[in-house]
This record gives C-alpha cells, sequence and structure tokens, in this order.
C-alpha cells in the first residue's frame, strides 16, 4: 500500500494528507507541520507537493489551516528580529506585483526619511512583471546580495535597504514557489498569502503595508480575489502581532510611463525630484501614509520631504551604501522602435499585461531563473488613459539592445490601447480603490 | 510568464494544459495528444502531470475527453493485433483487483480449453492486492517474461499465455500509473478507464471481459464510483472495436479461502480439479461464459471442462510452456500461527482489506517496486461468511517464513470477521452483482 512506501520514522505519509485535503478535509496541524518540514527535507517528493497544492488550489484551505501552514513555512527556516536590533521602528511594503509597479523605489527612501526603518527583501522578476532587484541592478555599482549584519547596519545608519532575501527566511517557500510556478498552481489564494506573510513574518517588522493589486496586469485580476487575498492576510499578520493594513489598487493599466528596468529607475528618481507621473506620486504616497501611520507617525507631511529633497538624500545614500553611484548615467538600450495610433480620439484603456509582456519581450524580463536581464530594454509609454491622440501619433517607444525582438513585442502590444471617438467619458483614473485593515 | 519555459518547439505548455483542466474546461484533442506524448518524452515534468492528474481528478473528464486521453496513450507505444497473427479468436480479461483474486489462474485455461486464445498481460502486486505474476512464480521454474513472438507461438499451440506486459505497450501508462500511486490520484475514474484500457486496445484483442470489483477490499469501494467506471471502460473498449461487456462483482469479503502466492495456486489447481471453494467457482465459470460468449463461443458447457479436466490439461501445458512444472510440490511457509474466535455465533461479515493487509504483512506482497516476495506467505482462512463458529475455533491460519511478522499482522486481521449471535439471516453471498454492456 503507498502509505507503506515512506520510511517508519516519519509521522505521516504524503498520500495520506494529499487523500484528506483532495476529499475536501482540513488538513490537521500536524500533518501541516509534517507535510511542510518533510518537504523541505526532500522526503515529500515535488510531484507529491505539486499535486497536493493542485488540491489545495481546488478545495481550498479554513482561515485557521493557513494560519497553521504560515507558522509551519516560518518554521522551516530562520527568524531575524529588526525591532529588537534597530532604535527605530521598522515599516515594511509588500506589493503582489504588477507592470510598471517601481513604487518600491521611491518608497522605501521617502518613508525612512522620517526616522522610520524600511527593510524591503525583495526578489528578481519572472515573467512580464519586473523585479525590484533587476531594477536597482541597472544602476552602475549597485549590489543586491547584503549579508543580515550589513542590512542591519545599513537600516540603522540609511533607515532604508533594497536587498534580496537571505536563502534562510522561510525556505520551504522557496522551494513551494518554483514549483507552483510550474505546475499552475500560482493563483491559489491560501499559497499566496502564506508565501507572502511567512516572510514578512519571518523577517520580524513591526508594521506591514500590502499593496494587493487587480485587473488585467495583476494575477489576481478578479477584485473579489484580491478582496480576499487581502483580508486573509491581513488576519495573518495581525494574528502574528505584525500591525498590517492592505491597500487594494488598480493594476488594469501600467503604474507610470515606463516598464523596463533602467527606464523604471529614471522615473522613480523623476519621483524623488519633485515630479514623475501623477499615478506613480499618488501611489506613492499613499503607501508612505499607511507604512507611517502603522508604525506610529500620523500627521507628517509626506508629499513635502518630495518637493524638498529629503526623500531624494535618503535615495542617494541607499543607493551609496550597497555600492551603487546614484548620479552614474543609466543605462540606455541600443535600438529604439516607435509604435504608432491607427485612430483618432481618447486613450480609455490601456491593457496592462500586453504591455508588460512587450517590455518582457523586449529583454526586460526572464523566462527562466537565473536568465540575463537587459538593463535599458522597455517600454516608453507616450500616450496613456485620458491622453487625447491621432492616427499615427507615437504612442509608445520600445527599448531593446537585441532588435530581432521587435517583431514579437510588437505582436503583444498591438492593441493594448482603447482609442474613443468620444472618450470624454472615461474620467480619472483611480489608483486606490481600497483599504482593507 | 510560465508559458514561455519550454522551448520554442513544442506546440503546447504543460501550465496552459494544467490551467484548462484546473479551470474546469475540457482538454482540446491536440492539448491531450501533445501532453501524453510530451510526457512520455520528458518534456512535461512529473510534478506537472501529478497537478494535471489531481485536477483530472477533482475536476473530471468529458467521455470523449477520456476517449482521446486514451489513444494518446496507446499512440505512446506499439500496437499488437492478436487477430492477424492468430488462427483462434482472442477473448480477454481484465480484473480491477481484490482481495484473493485468482481467478486468472483456472479461468485463463478455461477459456483457452474451448479454442479461444487468451492473452493475459499481468502484473506484479503492490500493496494489499497480490500480483498475478507473483502467483505463478511460486511455482518453481515458471518464468513471466516472455518475447512477443513467444508469446504469439504459445497462444497458438496451447491457447492461453499469462505473462509480463512488455515494456513497449503503452509506455505512458506506465509512467503516469507510476506518479499516481505516490500522489494520492489513483481513484481518479478516467485515469483509471484509460489506463487499463489503453493497454488492452493496445494489445489487439477481439473480445474483453472486465471485472469491476467494489466493496471494502476494493480500491473502488463505493459501487455508484464503480458502475461508471465499468460504463466508460465499456463504451471505450466498443468505440475501439472490443467487443467488451463487465461484471460488477462483489469484493467486500476475499474471494476464495486463500490470500497468497503459493496459497492461492493451490486453491486455483483445486478448482482445476473441478473442487475449489464455491465462490471462485461461481466467479470463474461466470467470467468464463462471458469471455467465450464475447468471442462467438454460446451454448458450450463450462462446468464440463473443470469436471472431465480438459481445463487441467491446458493449465499444465501453460505452466509448461513457461517453464513450470506444473506437478512440483508448491513452496510452504517456514512458520505458521493460528487466528482463533472470540465468540460464538454465525460469520456475517469478512472484511477483505483487513485480510488482505495481513497477508501483505506476513511477506505474500511487496511495499516498493521491485522487493522480493515470499512464496509461500499468506492467509488460509479457516471459516468464511455463512460459517458457524464457537469462541476459541481457529478461523485462520498465518503463513511466513519471517515470524517477526506474525504480531503486524494479527494486528490488521484482528476485528476483520463479524460474528453474530443470530446470524441466519446472512444469506448466500452474491459474487456477481451486475452485468454491464
Amino acid at each position: 500500500m503507498a502509505q507503506q512506501s515512506t520510511t517508519p520514522v516519519e509521522r505521516f505519509d504524503a498520500v495520506d494528507v494529499i487523500h484528506t485535503k483532495r476529499d475536501g478535509g482540513r488538513l490537521s496541524d500536524d500533518q501541516i507541520d509534517w507535510v511542510i518540514d518533510a518537504y523541505t527535507r526532500g522526503v515529500v517528493a515535488e510531484e507529491q507537493m505539486a499535486a497536493l497544492a493542485m488540491a489545495i488550489f481546488l478545495r481550498g484551505m479554513e482561515r485557521d489551516e493557513i494560519v497553521r501552514w504560515t507558522q509551519a513555512m516560518i518554521a522551516s527556516g530562520e527568524r531575524m528580529d529588526f525591532s529588537a536590533a534597530l532604535s527605530r521602528p521598522t515599516s515594511d511594503k509588500h506589493s503582489t506585483g504588477g507592470v510598471g509597479d517601481k513604487i518600491t523605489l521611491p518608497l522605501a527612501p521617502l518613508v525612512a526619511s522620517f526616522g522610520v526603518a524600511v527593510p524591503q527583501l525583495s526578489g528578481r522578476g519572472l515573467g512580464h512583471t519586473g523585479g525590484t532587484l533587476d531594477k536597482l541592478e541597472a544602476i552602475p555599482g549597485w549590489r543586491a546580495d547584503l549579508t543580515n549584519e550589513e542590512m542591519i547596519a545599513q537600516l540603522e545608519s540609511v533607515g532604508a535597504v533594497i536587498c534580496a532575501a537571505g536563502s534562510g527566511l522561510a525556505p520551504a517557500d522557496k522551494k513551494l514557489y518554483a514549483l507552483r510556478d510550474v505546475t499552475g498552481t500560482v493563483e491559489a489564494i491560501p499559497l499566496i498569502a502564506s508565501s507572502i506573510m511567512s516572510k514578512k513574518i519571518a523577517e520580524g517588522t513591526d508594521a506591514l503595508v500590502l499593496d494587493v493589486k487587480t485587473g488585467a496586469g495583476a494575477f489576481m485580476r478578479d477584485e473579489k480575489d484580491a478582496r480576499e487575498l487581502a483580508a486573509t492576510m491581513v488576519q495573518l499578520g495581525k494574528d502574528a502581532g505584525v500591525n498590517t493594513v492592505a491597500l487594494l489598487t488598480d493594476m488594469s493599466a501600467p503604474l507610470g510611463l515606463t516598464v523596463g528596468n533602467a527606464l523604471e529607475v529614471r522615473e522613480s528618481v523623476e519621483v524623488l525630484a519633485g515630479g514623475g507621473p501623477k499615478d506613480v506620486v499618488e501611489l506613492t504616497v499613499a503607501l508612505a501614509r499607511e507604512m507611517l501611520a502603522a508604525a506610529g507617525k500620523t500627521d507628517v507631511d509626506v508629499e513635502a520631504a518630495l518637493a524638498d529633497g529629503r526623500a531624494m538624500d535618503t535615495w542617494k545614500a541607499m543607493i551609496s551604501a550597497q555600492g551603487g553611484d546614484p548620479d552614474a548615467e543609466l543605462p540606455v538600450a541600443k535600438h529604439t522602435q516607435e509604435v504608432c495610433a491607427e485612430a483618432d480620439g481618447v486613450v480609455t484603456g490601456l491593457d496592462a499585461m500586453k504591455v508588460g509582456v512587450a517590455g518582457w519581450r523586449l529583454g526586460a524580463g526572464r523566462s527562466r531563473p537565473g536568465e540575463a536581464v537587459q538593463a535599458g530594454a522597455g517600454v516608453e509609454l507616450m500616450k496613456t488613459i485620458g491622453d487625447e491622440v491621432r492616427a499615427g501619433d507615437v504612442v509608445a517607444v520600445l527599448h531593446t539592445d537585441t532588435p530581432e525582438r521587435f517583431d514579437r513585442s510588437v505582436e503583444s502590444i498591438d492593441g493594448a490601447w482603447t482609442i474613443e471617438k468620444d472618450g470624454a467619458s472615461a474620467g480619472e483614473r483611480t489608483i486606490v480603490l481600497d483599504r482593507i485593515s
């Protein structure tokens, strides 16, 4: 019988655990603890976890089951404790990811400029959404890998750090995340919530603000699903003693006017200099207010720190502390190609997914973990929602070092703009849709 | 994006195929053809097929989807054609497996004695149900591995062959079967039906009789599920031009009075000699009639061939043709232990699963593919349904070469007998519950 196929020292058998969830049951606390631990040890095989992940996807998990699953993922690795190590309060932020989402870049130094420590353990991009580390690596000299000691020291001196997550935090999540990516089990709310929150809780932040995206460019396209994900994560955070709040934000269109690594750094620096696109500024300020409030700082003038250069000073200190030259020229792609409008009217829609895939195909993103990305590649949007256009107007400029990529990129971006003759009704785009706490 | 993670020469991406089924859709014919072929080639990874198998388990498949899946599994390997190679008609039988199910042993020579060719491509046991090849290997000298040419020659000369399925038939099924076993996806009707039928259709038999078991010792415990499985397989067979019929049979209690390799050979020989337990004879005769009728032979006296030694002659020829000595002494286990009744009354129930697991723990079965089994090990039932017992009566004798196995075996068989004071109402056990054609 299958349940005898593991060695007798194991407390449970993977097939029994899979059967429980497959048949719609609740996994016991002991089953959850065992399966996460045994998967981390390699006793539960990848194909077994894949079957379990699909069963979780289709059968769901109860709230307290997700709590236990998250705890087990935390227990699979080391824990940090920023509150004990730092003299300032910490406030962290996590975004579920979107096209042109460079918010971390201006946000971390902006919040830090008010004396709150902002630890941003980030990842590299896979697929149509870029990675924060890929973006910063466009800055000459900047390095993503810090030791825990370096990170703590930088948080204490500069206040903000954006670096690669160490392999010690929630190693079970690292394995499971890679597995879900290839087995069609990414979009399961219990698995997303536990993946994000296990890392955030393990790092030991005091406060956490979640940016949960919905719309065409988000991986939770449906608003109802995004709301449920947000509520689940807020609850997980609160249960673990982390002051957690979520903003539900619009990802139907790209954020800002750039998609691509160096292009997004440039736009972020514009925001830090007091300019930049309206939507990027709006979301940066909204998230900064939440992060500061969660750390006990209400009644602060966030916009002033962008206008008077305080946020920019912290940005420069943060980049320099990690070996980067904040005043260096950013890389520029060798080739560009224009995309033109085919009709007259007003832009009433801009499909974030099509733009994201176009940028990825230009070389800004990667198809496989470990692949190199092009620093200069990406999409520069010349026309976005609300803009008037005439047929023949340039609506975007595509950038790449490898011009053979243009064709497939154009194919992807084709039809991204919805242009209506009578588009006056489009109105203002609302970025922050709701607040969940 | 994940869907770009395979090389561009592939027609589909595994993640897209998984998403289709996960979200409740029907896999297209092209998706099915591709995923089975790519899995066989190793392009679709085990963890991807595991997630797909779980999605199929929970979402199901439409009838024509199962047909296509089965065709794709057939196309993954070679096809044989008995009808072209043989002068006699062929009639095959498949059982979904049960405890004490030794029916193939008397059945194949019995049917062959009427001039019908019976090809039985069998497997080894895993878990609580024994394997036909394990049973026959208890006969000194007998060998399971034949070339296709040897098999055809034996079918032409003797009429019956029981041998190992070559690796060339439905290799996709071979991989998928092993995967399902460790990922909790065994009991999915579409996957069971396509697994069985792909091999049977690929071997090219004219007629096929299915013995679909239901009850505690079957893996389709629920009668409704067993009926659906039977109907699905009959349809698959007919669609492929194989004259197919299914009997729904009872597996709540073991078949016959022996469970174990040499023990079951001994009981089979009793049946071939015109004796043997009533239930084994009843099912053997019922299946033989169906197999003969499906091959165009109605109006034959099946019982006579058991009574007058014709079936026994074919058995001896069949065993000899594969190197076995049909008159040799069968192996006997070195140790025995008795199990006694704890109450007076009539046996109204005998749990097939408990007896099967007891036999397996005595050494008759294996925990892992490739493990050796004990020829002499197993359970000899002294009291079965309908028998009167008194407390202290021996109800079973356990056999093993390794007496340290007794304890766990006794633990498993404990409570297998239901003994009722007023058990007269038990009545006759019905083996054949229904016929589905």
